[in-house]
């Protein structure tokens, strides 16, 4: 069989935000401003930016990602967890039950968000039909193999099949920087 | 065969000076002040550090270690050089040729280093024996094997084996998230 190739979005930090929240931070019936499409459907950057302070420091301008979502997330790398004091476990999005929280500061109000900071679990969204192509069912367990000087294997990556995914691994910065990966950059799936 | 096991040591951004520029940056005849031994012999981390400014921002507080080296180094990863500026090449350690430069910044002077600023290409330092024992020469390239939910096979992993080594995988803060390693953790050398 010849080799499954994905391309790879990396994922820097960013916030998406509740209803709610966007509310409080950009002003009643604020609605999000989309600035790019991201690879993922209906996903999109924002113009919107916001702060998100701990203990130790803050993270300024971190980007908002649309549309609304029913809770408020932020994902960030272990770094920038260093740089907040903030001790992020690694989850897959929307698991956020137990996570720890942090400070959101918006240009007209701010947020103590109680629970929703996260590392992403590395993961790869496939549309059904590039699952059924290549074998993989939603919630198998992958490895991805990237090649180059920084050459390495991840294992552990979840494959997240369906209707409303796009075919991309998601990283965040501190493993695409450890594998010396580019966005849109096609590595291998191992099965 | 039973395991192969080494300790993990995660490299922080820091530099090496020279004689003549320690002098610069903290005054003529200045003697650096070891803090805490490395875990290669002889070697130290210090408590001089100095600022490294870059075209797009500044790193502060890059610790100097020592003892003084005949060149200037300067060691970062890849996220360092985004926030630098600096586009530092993957090399391993006293490959300066052609690689950048930046602005290194001292309590007493400043040195506009024209070259000298890479990201340490990962390594595993053993000592001769060690290497003995595993069966792994100097300049061998191994894989590095490391568990977790974060797990992952590093590949192209330099052996360097000598009398002056310790054994020790060295990588740098990206390498280190990504797999979620701590300091002093026992990784797996595949050969």
């Amino acid at each position: 069989m010849s080799k499954i190739l994905v391309p790879v979005g990396l994922s820097n930090k960013h916030i998406h935000l509740s209803k709610e929240h966007i509310n409080i931070l950009f002003g009643e019936g604020h609605e999000l401003t989309p600035m790019k499409d991201l690879g993922q459907p209906a996903q999109f950057a924002c113009d919107e930016k916001v702060d998100i302070v701990g203990s130790k420091g803050t993270l300024k301008g971190v980007r908002v990602l649309g549309p609304a979502r029913a809770q408020t997330q932020i994902e960030i790398s272990l770094a920038d967890g260093f740089v907040l004091g903030v001790k992020a476990p690694i989850k897959a999005s929307g698991d956020l039950a137990g996570t720890p929280g942090a400070k959101i500061v918006g240009p007209k109000g701010e947020v103590d968000l109680k629970e929703g900071v996260i590392v992403a679990a590395r993961h790869l969204h496939m549309h059904t039909s590039d699952g059924e192509k290549f074998g993989i069912k939603d919630k198998d367990i992958v490895k991805i193999k990237v090649d180059g000087e920084r050459g390495m294997i991840f294992e552990n990556v979840l494959a997240r099949v369906g209707d409303t995914h796009a075919l991309e691994l998601h990283v965040d910065m501190d493993e695409g920087n450890a594998a010396a990966m580019k966005n849109g950059q096609m590595v291998e799936v191992i099965k």
